[in-house]
């Protein structure tokens, strides 16, 4: 039986990585979603091992130590991260996995899985990223400003991806990565 | 305007190369197909620059030395080959195109250009092939042996290709090749 793949999906913030993600499932049921390693105490609902699993701040640091995440975070407090082995398991079982990851964690999950697949998914223009990002909430024009900014910065690192798919409808964006999912099946190597 | 893609679909006789191609026109209408150059007669119905460029032997011969086909090829006495100025024109005004060839004629392509898409469509197996090739006439055994000899080489230049598709399905087989045109339109260069 041959491995899996690896197919990490990223993107700047507010271009739709998650929705794309949700769109995905029914429409490749037998895709497997990497499951994150976070502090954060969970919501109502939530259940360890399948929206994440649950850590304490000593649990999380000894998997940093031991090198259990292929790439890890901080954000507002609690640590987010992706375990190697829940990867690495479903991948020898030859079975796909997709990460949904922003830009600076997928290209430390490159430096450990160079051969995994990087998507990079793109807003249909700049203007309507800045759109997406103010229809969000109610930031002020400083707040929007500096995110366009870390947008744009992140879109300068696509290079290092392998595929670039644009996000302008929800159900061109699934079947381009579905597309490519095929592919990448086919590919001889 | 961005250049179109050079696919090239091949594979061992008797796969079913035409019978793919035929049926990826109707999902593909705007795949556009290459036209070959031949110094056989037209048949009834067939018209020159749709079926074939029909040429004369001297002109067929002017093309070869000229360096204006990709590849060519002798068979039962007539001369077939690929125009490049066809192919050339198509992907500068940005459509894709196909090439439905036989494995040795990609593999020279592929020389005079390495950026194509190279396509291997594989039979299920080789019993299936066997099968296959049985199935065309009453030919006597040592002739579908050699037939199958043949195919074994070919397939063992498989490893010249991007993409292997298993034409196992004649859906399934248009439905990762139209993936894969997909997936290289996404592709990051």
């Amino acid at each position: 039986m041959s491995k899996g793949l690896l197919i990490v999906l990223s993107g700047p913030s507010g271009v739709g990585k998650g929705t794309v993600c949700s769109a995905l499932r029914p429409r490749i049921p037998e895709l497997i979603y990497s499951v994150s390693a976070t502090t954060r105490s969970p919501r109502e609902g939530e259940r360890d091992g399948v929206n994440y699993f649950f850590k304490t701040r000593e649990e999380f640091l000894h998997m940093i130590e031991a090198d259990e995440l292929l790439e890890y975070a901080e954000y507002v407090g609690n640590y987010y991260g992706t375990p190697r082995d829940f990867v690495e398991r479903t991948l020898e079982s030859g079975k796909d996995i997709i990460l949904e990851i922003e830009v600076q964690g997928a290209l430390k999950v490159k430096e450990k899985f160079p051969e995994g697949i990087f998507v990079f998914l793109l807003p249909p223009s700049m203007d309507e990223l800045k759109d997406r990002i103010r229809g969000r909430g109610t930031e002020h024009d400083d707040i929007i400003n500096h995110r366009m900014t870390v947008a744009e910065d992140e879109i300068s690192l696509m290079r290092h991806y392998d595929y670039a798919v644009v996000n302008d409808e929800i159900d061109l964006a699934c079947k381009r990565i579905e597309s490519i999912i095929i592919a990448e099946h086919c590919k001889i190597r």
